[in-house]
This record gives C-alpha cells, sequence and structure tokens, in this order.
C-alpha cells in the first residue's frame, strides 16, 4: 500500500483495453484477449498496431486510438516497451491498469530499474496497478476473465489474492471439482503498486466477498498491513497461506523475489495481532475459507459429536483439543430426550452413539436435542455407510434441520462415490462434508477461532507521558563513540520511559562513589563500565554486595581490572547500583529487534535456560496494548513461575505489563533504537525492574522521530 | 495374543461354512453369505435347519452334517446360541471361526460372560476365533469377502486391521475411487481370543502383504505387541491410527468398548519402541501405506525439488522440517549439468525452478540429475498447469525416468479433474501424486523414518548382577504397615539394584547418629523418617549442613518436632546421610508407573519446573536397552542442561544412563513395586546418586516374580 489506493471499479469495468492483443496461438497476448472475449460482459477492445482485427474484433494500433472510455488496461507487451504504454494509459485518464508483462524486480538489475520507472509513472499518474509479473485479475460477477491461465471459476463470495500466479492456475481447476466458487481473484506479481493490503481494504468493503483468502510470501509493509487487517477481520474473515516459514523456505523466497523476508517469528505475531487465521496448506485453506462462508459463528467452543460408529466418533474427539475445542458436556434436559429416543445399547452422552443400526429418526432426534442445548455450541454428524440409513436422505435431513438455525453443522458421511450425491445436497445447503472427522473438527476450530477474533476488543495502546527529549539526548552518547552500542551507562534511557531500574549511577572516581553508595539504603553492586568490555564477569568486573568501607578500594581495583584486561579500553567509569534482591523475583528478557517488514518486534521471555535452551519466548509487533502484552506474557509455557508457581510469591504482573507497554512506546516512539535489550527484567512481587541493558543505535536516524 | 495362534489359512480357505447364513432379505447372515457367493473362488456352504437351499445352495442343518472338509466357520447365529455353535464348530476339527454376532463384551454384564464362555471354548479347542461383534475379514487373492459389508476392496499388498467395522466399511468405498488396493483385510470386532499382536505376526511372514496398517483404539498385551512389532518392522512398515489419544477421546473409548485404556504417553513410547509409524487421520494412514509401498527407501533425508513455479516449491520446503526432512545441497557436478540445461532465469539451487514455460525436457534433464545425485536422496516433482506441458507426458516421463533406479519419487501434478488421466498413468507407474506439497513431503517423511527404523539396531537390555533376594526382603517391610507406602526409610532397594545412594543409615537413637555421623566425610543432613510425615521439610523435619557435634541434639529436636506434628506417628527414626553437592549437578526425576496395557511405563525429566511447570518429560515401556535410555534422555527439550548448558560442567550421563538401565531392571524384576519415583536423582560431573525415593508395594504380588 505505497499511497491511499480507492480500487474503485478494477474488478467492475465496463470496458477493457488489452495492449498486447494478438491472433497468434499459444501467445499470452492471445490466451490473455481471448478468455476476456468469451466471456465478458462488457467490452474488450485490442490494442496492437499490427492487426486490423484480432479473433474477429477492430484492433486500435494504440490506447489513444479508441474512441471510447476504457476502465481498465491489460498490458501484455513486451518488458522494455511497458513503461511507454503505461505513459500513454496515464495521459489517456484511464486508472486501473493490470501489468502481466514479466522482466521487471524478479529478473536482474536491468528489471530493477524498469521496475523503479514504472512505479514512478504509477504515482505520477496515480494508478491502480496490478502487477508487474501477473496473470492478471478475475471477477466472476462479470464474468471478467483477464487471466493468460487455462481455468475459469465458478461464481462464488470467496476473493482470493496470490503472489503465486501458478497456484491460481492450479487451485482454480482443483476448486471447480470441489464446487468452490470465488468472487474476486488477483494474482499480486511483484506488487509495485498495489499489494495484499489494498485488496484486504478494497475486499472489507466490499459486498460480494464474504471471505478473504491469500497466498503470500512476504508483506510489502508490515505495520499498515496490520492496522488495516486489524479492522478487516473484525468484518471479514481472512484466511492465509503465509510460505516461507521455515529458514530454507525463506532462503528460497528470497533468491524467487528477490526480497529480503521478514523473520517467520515477526510474520507469526503479526497475523495473530491482526486476526488473520493461518492455514499451512491449500486444502487448509479452502477448508476453513468454505466453513467460513457457509456456516454461522459458535455461541462457544463446545461441540456435540452424533455418529453412528465408536470409532470415527473417537477420532473426532482426539482432534478435538488439538482445534482449541472441547467435548460439550450435554444438559440434563438434553440427556433426558437422548435417553428417551435412542434405545438402551447407545451412548447418550457425547459423543452420541446411535449404533449402525440406526436410521433417519434416531439421528434427527439427537440432532435436534443438540440443537436446542444452549451448552451445544456446534454440531457434528459422523456416518459410516449403512444398509438401514440413505446418506442422500440423511444429508436432506441435515440441511433441513439446519435451516433458520443458528448453530454450526458440519459432517463426515464417511465413504467415496457412495457419498457423492449426499455431498452435493449437503453443499447445496452450505453443510460442508469431509471423509476424515479430524478435518471436520478443524474446520469448527476455525469458526470458533474466528468467533474470538470478531469478539475481541482492540483498543490502541496506551501513550504515556515521557520524557523524549532526554530520552534523545542520552542516545547521542554513541556520537562520540567508536561503535553504536550502548550498555548499562544507558540505563537512564529507561528511567525517561518511567521503567524502574536500581538506584545509582555511573561514577568516575572513588570520592563520588562513596558519595553515591552512602545514599544507597540496601546492599550494593559495582560494576566497571566500559563500551570495550562485554562480558564484565569474566574479568572480575562486578562486585556484588560491597561493604561500605571498601567502596574505595574496590573502585580501584575494578580499573585495574578492566586495564589489565585491555589497556586501551574506554573507561566510562564504575557503576555504583543498589542490589536487587533477585531471589524473590524472576529473571526475564524484555527484547526488541527491528524486522525489515514489521518494524520493531518485541521478545519476551523468562530469563537463562528458558530462553536459551528451551526458546520458550513470545514475539509481538511493536506497538501493542495492554490486552496484547497480557496474552504475549500467558503465551509464554513458563508463564505460570511469574504467577507463583512452587510455593513462591507471585509476582507483581502489572507492573511487569506496564513496562512492558513503556518499552513498546519507547522503541516505536525512536526508530533510531535499532536494538534494545534488558537482560535481565527483574520481576519481585513488588515491581519490574530493568538490571542491564544492551543496545544498538542507528546514528543516522537519532534526529528524526517515527 | 492370548497363546501362540498360528493362523495358518484363516484368509486362505478352500471351503467355507456360514452358520446362521439365510434367505432373509436385510439380514446379515443374508448379506454375508451373498458377499462370499458371489464372488469367492472356493466353495461355500450354507448351515441353517430352517432352510434346504440358500440362493440355491444346498443347505445343512448343522455343522456336523457337512459332508466335506470345511476350513473356515462363519457364525451369525443369534448371541445365545453363538456358544453352542462354537463347540460343535471345535468338535469337527475346525480352527478357523470368525464371530460376527455381537452382544458380548460390549455390551453388559449377561454378555460379558457369554464372552468369557466363548473364550474357554476356543481354548479348549485351539481355534483362531476372530471377534465376536465383528464385520468379518476379507481375502482378494481368493476373492473371499466374508463381511456383510455393501463394499468389496480392489486387489492389493496393503493388509488392514480395524477395531472398528464401521471404518472398514467407510475406507472400502473410500479407498477404491482412489486405486487403494488390499490383502487381507480384518474387523478385529472385541478381540476375545485373536488380536492385533496375533495379525501382525500372520503378516509378517506373509508375502502377499507388503505394508500393514492398523486403527487400533487400545492394545490387548503391551509387551507382547512390542516385541512382536518390533520384529515386524524391521521386515514390513506398520502404519496405525491409534485413536483415544486425548483424555476425553480415551474416556468415550472406555464407555465405548468397556475397556479401561492405557495412557496416551504409555502409547506413544510404546508405538515408538515397537517401530511403528503412527498416523492421526485416515488420509495420513492411506498416505503413508502408499508410498511405503510404492516407492524404495531413500538413501538419506535430503530432498531435491523440482518446479515451474516458485510458491508450490516455497510451500514443500516449509514442509521439510517439521517431517524430518532436509533441502538437499547439490553437489558440484550437479549445479554444473543444471546450469548447462536450464535458461539463465531459473534457479539452479534447490529447489530447482525451470519456469513457468517449461517443457517436457527441462523437467526431465533436472530429474535426471538429481537422479545421479548421491547428495539427493529423494525427488518432488511439482507442476502447475502450463500450456507448454502435458501433464500425461510428464506423468509417463517422470515413471519411465525412474524405472529400474531406487531413489523415491512423489510429484504434485497440480489440479483438479485436468491432473485425471496423469495421476492414472502415476498410479500405474507407482509414484504417488498429490495437490499438496505439504502432503507429498510428509509422505516422504514417513519413508525417511522408516528407513531409520529398519536400519536400527535393537539390543535387548543388559542384564546387571543385582541383589534381588535382598530387594524382596527390604519390601516386605510394608507388610508391618498400616499402608503399602515406603520412603527414605526403602532407599536400600536401591542399592542392591546397584543405584548409588547417598553414604548413611536410618539409626534409632541420639548414639548410633553420632556414631554413623563420625563415618561420614561430607557434611551432614539428617531427616525424619516416618511413613505418616510426607512433606518433612515442612515441619522441619530436615536439618541440612550439621554440625557435628550438633547430631545429638538435632536429633532429639527432629524427634520432638515429629511427636508436636502428629502424637501417634509411626517413627522410624532418623536418617543420617552425606551431603550431595548439588550445586555441581543437575536434579532430575526418575519414575515408574504401571500402565494396565504396557506394564512398567518410565518417566523421566529434570526436577523442579521442568516437570511441574514445562512438562518437560520423556517415557519408555520398561525394560529398556541402553539405546533407548539414550533416546529417552535425548527427547527431553532439556537435555542440553545436562551436556553443560551455560558454563556448567556436564554431567556425567554415562552414569546416568546406567542408573536408568538398572531402574528398569527393578521395575521389570519385581511386579510388586507398583510406583517408583527417584525424586530427586541428582547427577554430577561425577555420577548419578539417588537422594530420596517414594514407592508403592502391591503386596499381592510381593510373593511373585516378574
Amino acid at each position: 500500500m505505497k499511497t491511499d489506493h480507492q480500487l474503485g471499479d478494477l474488478f467492475y469495468p465496463e470496458r477493457v483495453a488489452v495492449i498486447g492483443a494478438t491472433n497468434r496461438k499459444e501467445s499470452i497476448g492471445r490466451a490473455l484477449f481471448e478468455n476476456i472475449f468469451n466471456d465478458f460482459e462488457g467490452e474488450v477492445v485490442p490494442i496492437n498496431p499490427n492487426y486490423d482485427k484480432v479473433l474477429g474484433v477492430k484492433s486500435y494500433p494504440d490506447i489513444d486510438s479508441v474512441p471510447e472510455k476504457i476502465d481498465l488496461a491489460i498490458i501484455v507487451v513486451p518488458p522494455r516497451l511497458v513503461n511507454n504504454t503505461l505513459r500513454q494509459v496515464g495521459e489517456e485518464g484511464i486508472k486501473n491498469v493490470v501489468v502481466i508483462t514479466a522482466g521487471f524486480g524478479e529478473s536482474g538489475s536491468k528489471g530493477v530499474s524498469r521496475e523503479t520507472e514504472l512505479r514512478k509513472i504509477a504515482d505520477e499518474y496515480n494508478l491502480n496497478l496490478v502487477g508487474p509479473n501477473s496473470l492478471g485479475l478475475l471477477s466472476t460477477s462479470v464474468k471478467l476473465n483477464a487471466t493468460f491461465g487455462p481455468e475459469k471459476p465458478l461464481e462464488g463470495s470467496v476473493s482470493f489474492m496470490s503472489q503465486s500466479g501458478a497456484l491460481i492456475t492450479a487451485v482454480l481447476d482443483w476448486a471447480r471439482d470441489r464446487g468452490i466458487g470465488f468472487h474476486n481473484i488477483v494474482s499480486l506479481g511483484n506488487k509495485a503498486v498495489l499489494d495484499e493490503t489494498d485488496f484486504l481494504s478494497a475486499w472489507e468493503n466490499e459486498s460480494g466477498t464474504s471471505v478473504i483468502i491469500a497466498y503470500l510470501e512476504g508483506i510489502e509493509d508490515g505495520s499498515e498491513f496490520i492496522s488495516t487487517a486489524r479492522s478487516t477481520t473484525k468484518r471479514k474473515p481472512v484466511v492465509m497461506v503465509k510460505s516461507g516459514r521455515t529458514e530454507a523456505a525463506a532462503r528460497a523466497v528470497s533468491s524467487h523475489t528477490g526480497t529480503l523476508a521478514g523473520s517467520e517469528q515477526a510474520y507469526q505475531a503479526a497475523l495473530k495481532q491482526a486476526g488473520v487465521l493461518r492455514a499451512n496448506n491449500v486444502e487448509t485453506l479452502f477448508d476453513f475459507a468454505e466453513v467460513l462462508r457457509k456456516q454461522p459463528l459458535p455461541q462457544n467452543n463446545e461441540v456435540g459429536i452424533v455418529t453412528n460408529a465408536g470409532g470415527p466418533g473417537i477420532m473426532a474427539t482426539d482432534a478435538l483439543e488439538g482445534a482449541g475445542l472441547s467435548l460439550a458436556s450435554f444438559s440434563d434436559e438434553t440427556l433426558m430426550k437422548l435417553d428417551s429416543s435412542l434405545p438402551n445399547e447407545s451412548s447418550i452422552y457425547n459423543p452420541v452413539d446411535v449404533l449402525g443400526d440406526a436410521g433417519l429418526d434416531r439421528y434427527r432426534k439427537v440432532i435436534l436435542a443438540l440443537i436446542d442445548d444452549p451448552q451445544v455450541g456446534a454440531i457434528i454428524t459422523i456416518s459410516y455407510p449403512s444398509a438401514v440409513l440413505s446418506y442422500d436422505e440423511l444429508a436432506k435431513e441435515l440441511v433441513e434441520v439446519q435451516k433458520n438455525r443458528e448453530k454450526p453443522m458440519v459432517s463426515c458421511l464417511m465413504g467415496g462415490s457412495r457419498v457423492k450425491f449426499a455431498v452435493d445436497i449437503l453443499q447445496s445447503g452450505d453443510i460442508p462434508n469431509y471423509f476424515d472427522p479430524e478435518r471436520a473438527v478443524k474446520s469448527l476450530g476455525a469458526l470458533n477461532r474466528y468467533r474470538d477474533i470478531k469478539e475481541r476488543e482492540y483498543y490502541p495502546p496506551e501513550t504515556f507521558s515521557v520524557n523524549k527529549t532526554r530520552a534523545l539526548e542520552i542516545l547521542s552518547q554513541v556520537e562520540t563513540r567508536k561503535n553504536n552500542r550502548l550498555g548499562v551507562e544507558a540505563m537512564d534511557l529507561l528511567e525517561t520511559y518511567g521503567i524502574s531500574i536500581p538506584k545509582g549511577e555511573i561514577v568516575e572516581d572513588p570520592e563520588r562513589a562513596t558519595e553515591v553508595a552512602s545514599n544507597i539504603e540496601g546492599k550494593i553492586v559495582m560494576k566497571i563500565v566500559s563500551p570495550d568490555i562485554l562480558h564484565k564477569s569474566d574479568i572480575g568486573g562486578v562486585k556484588v554486595n560491597v561493604a561500605r568501607d571498601k567502596i574505595r578500594e574496590e573502585y580501584e581495583d575494578l580499573i585495574v581490572r578492566a586495564r589489565n584486561y585491555q589497556p586501551d579500553a574506554t573507561i566510562l567509569g564504575v557503576q555504583i547500583q543498589e542490589m536487587t534482591d533477585i531471589d524473590t523475583g524472576v529473571e526475564t528478557i524484555l527484547g526488541m529487534n527491528r524486522d525489515p517488514q514489521f518494524g520493531p518486534v518485541l521478545m519476551f521471555g523468562l530469563g537463562g535456560i528458558f530462553v536459551e535452551v528451551l526458546e520458550d519466548v513470545s514475539f509481538r509487533i511493536a506497538p501493542i496494548s495492554e490486552s496484547e502484552v497480557r496474552e504475549m506474557i500467558n503465551d509464554l509455557k513458563s508463564s505460570p513461575l511469574l504467577r507463583g508457581a512452587r510455593g513462591k510469591k507471585p509476582v507483581n504482573i502489572d507492573s511487569l505489563v506496564e513496562t512492558m507497554q513503556r518499552f513498546s512506546q519507547l522503541v516505536s516512539d525512536i526508530p533510531a533504537v535499532l536494538e534494545l535489550d534488558i537482560n535481565p527484567l527483574v520481576v519481585t512481587p513488588e515491581e519490574a525492574k530493568a538490571i542491564d541493558l544492551r543496545l544498538t543505535v542507528d546514528e543516522e536516524r537519532l534526529g528524526y522521530e517515527s
């Protein structure tokens, strides 16, 4: 989303020009023109100086010569002609353009500069430009297939954006067999102008789209994406395959698209914060899209299962936990109803086993009872092929029973060809059917997660009153340094943002050391302060619990140790600090790295082995609100330790939460802070206190504000 | 596996009797007879006193009257007649029986006693009995469909056992559409006689079966299963859906089958030890079975990917890590070959992108290069529908190229109806094709895991020389107790099995206390010993680092504290112990519980929060060999802490391993030990030492040996 594009009629043109349309067989220009020509409800105009007619339609030598108003221009001319053509399009006042031609950013330095030029022209004329290197776009409600692919989709209400044109081609063929329909489809190509965020906002406000799905390899502008998606997902579900999850795949993305992929942790955090449901494969992408399109949202996460065989019912039950669901406990009323409708050998408890000899009647009674039970959030009906039960009849019954009722239902009428007609019936009644109970449960899990997303309240991050001017002053210390890193000497930075630090200061002579120490009530720690000494403890550069009459002596000793270690080390002084009682608290680490796509990525974890060995850490994109901070803490497997596991007193979580919010504000306010780690951040039953920090400053951004 | 059954010709009878065959429509007796009659290569004889003929075949009043030799009897008479009928069958010398009739162990106390009787008869006549409550069995090579289900399978080499008859019915319909064939299929029913272990051994030695698959809800005899499956899986892959994984589902299994399901941890450990590949749904079960049946095993876990589009190649790459695979690094020779065969814009690095305009020739060259590269263990070929490439041709090429080559290949020719013929071609050439790259990768992952299983060496557990007689003496202490639990007073038990414990002993007077203390070199710990005081520390019942001149005084104090806490507490004395330096070591927990199915389940984890908060524990079924112990340790996420993470000295892992082996021997040798926990087991750089223990004794088994 480079500027605030209003896509307007990109998907709903009345007249489309195909610049580069030809009669030459097996050419893209012909395939594309033919696809539009065959079905489009509006008019399509070929532009090509070498032809009088393309497929019998009068062709114009250039866009300028077309007498009628063009709403959408598709460019399929050779790469070197694209930018000139684009300028002509802009001059004509045409706003919507799709550049099919490849040979831009994805292919070498010549392509890169061609793309830069293209972007400039698009900006100049304020174009809604899709591509370059795009398969094109489709819009089923006006029967527009502006792609050069061989497939055309069924009409539906799922809108699909894909960074891979190939995937669109593959999916269209596959989806038709499954009766999956689409509303808009766009192949994003190189995303030189329009990107995923533009289509999110366009489809959010577009009545024909009920579910948005996406295949992405990267996101152009992370924070724009998060804030747009946060709003979109409140109104419509967004399901995404974001590939390049693993390191190996991220490398493949980079070499494939030429862009630096953000880290998986950042994507994972961002999609969670934005409310995007993630899928890891195409089948799951469409399972989720279809169930979200077809079924109402459940009132709770409890599922009722009806089955005519134990085995599949157990498989469904097994899958619940992993999908964030649980087995519903039925109300007494329901149990009584089931008891009176079922034979003695049945199980009236969930999963309800209506037995292998169950006919339509038993199924109906059970399902009606479960629909009436408010403790049941959703229903799965399972059946294996049985001589006494017609799948077609059962399917009709399910569709009938669900009508006008706001409780989600999916089914597993298990079988192959035997279940074909029943599946068609279910399809027409919008009930998804699966062979595997696990898949049915996962789909209900997506519905349930989307209910949570829709219901959650988002409050923007709180803004604390801070002393930013002073913070910038402290950071400017680096300007006199050999490198751009700061350590404990920059602890005051945290204080300017209201983060607690131990009493004390950095002193440059033993007299001052004694003076500072005398103002500290508790035990005293002394540390050498030098940007050249990274591991202070290793050289004996930290003295704990120093006796008050030994301050001067220890001061001298610290200086000697530093000199011995590295004669030319820059010594900034000695830090005299009040000792924090770590024993009553929990050591944590709070860090920030800047991701190329998402900006400041916050990391939080418990100190020591929890981060290093167990990798028990959670990530969020800053700035984060209070509720997001709390979620971030609860994501940790080790978070019970903060709440006082094993007989320890619980720590002050509220103080930790505020510290994390202030930290988030700091890194969001000041882009010059490139990396920042508070390690340890000790949280005691009283408060959260930063003991040490390391930070990297981007000197070039010191003057800027976010 | 109640006795050592030789199934012999269970699946290959020449003449089958259906006892209870009828002409009555929609009856099981008719459906079953008809299924056999329609296709069976041998002869089928109906037995029913009420008919002269069934479907035109001469019927006999009872099995006794049949003049010819019967090889297999199928019983479908009403429940109350089954046992009499069974006895007649036994009297006739017929060894193979399938009892279809339900109304046994699964249905109330009457059924349970009926099943006990049935089992007795089967034992008396040494019958190979399937069921009761079984759908029947199928054997495609002799065209025998001895089930009452509506489906018949294609012939193939996968043999399938299922505890759910419904699932067989559902799967048969579904599998035929996918071209999946079967060799033997059996519905296990109540497993009164023949169970999963019998069929494992039968199919292990049966040339028609290449892959064994199973749907199970429970395993009858855990240790029999493990030892049989260990041998089976060395020869043939076994893939299993074991349902009842979650607690909710395990409860459903119990109420459904009336048996107590073993714990999921025990199953997980057992299947791992046995080399069984586990699937969580039917699709994965068959994906794994098919790829294992069709494709050779890879030489290593590195995968080469060829694709004509970046996106799907990245999706495949993403899936590798989770499947235990990695992206192959090509040899220089391969890179040179690729460089000379592909256009400049292609990626010659893995995943190889042959570009959207690739024809057959480019694919062929790349695949041949990867086949020749020993660094490539397996190959995935991906393609989206493209105008310049025929899927059919590509499929033929893949089949051709793989012939006579021992490198596994799978493909993702992506599409729906467009890919149909190509899939048939691939099918006939034994190359599995998937729409989703993730599924293709998971299948290769199963091949790779099975290679590991086939290659791993299994050495039976070492037997240490121990003092079992003394161990039993120590356990017999409980006979004089109010309950069957022992604590630190039974530490000697560990010593009898060669597990290190701190120096010291339990004394009953202050003089002896001083004496014992004087023989201890290090620091001294004193603990009150009482079966009535579970949490010694809470009442000040533990004194650490006791000065040598304070032994008497502290002794008296401990006794007073115990009396104050509970005046009538049984006090066994005071333990005088050498203090173990916990600081240089790592606290671990080693425990054992007896599982109803699997017997002694070992648990190992790091002490404190690792077990309690992080649930970082691993399980194995005892007895375990050294290599299994090492695997068990390495399964822990926290295991790096044993190897000296964060600057600590590594602990003595060999000593830990031996301790765990000795522990395994102890709990395997002495079934009277019901539960045993060493907590903590401190492992220092020198050795592993048990500091405290709790155990529960089964007094009734004290006289028995395992």
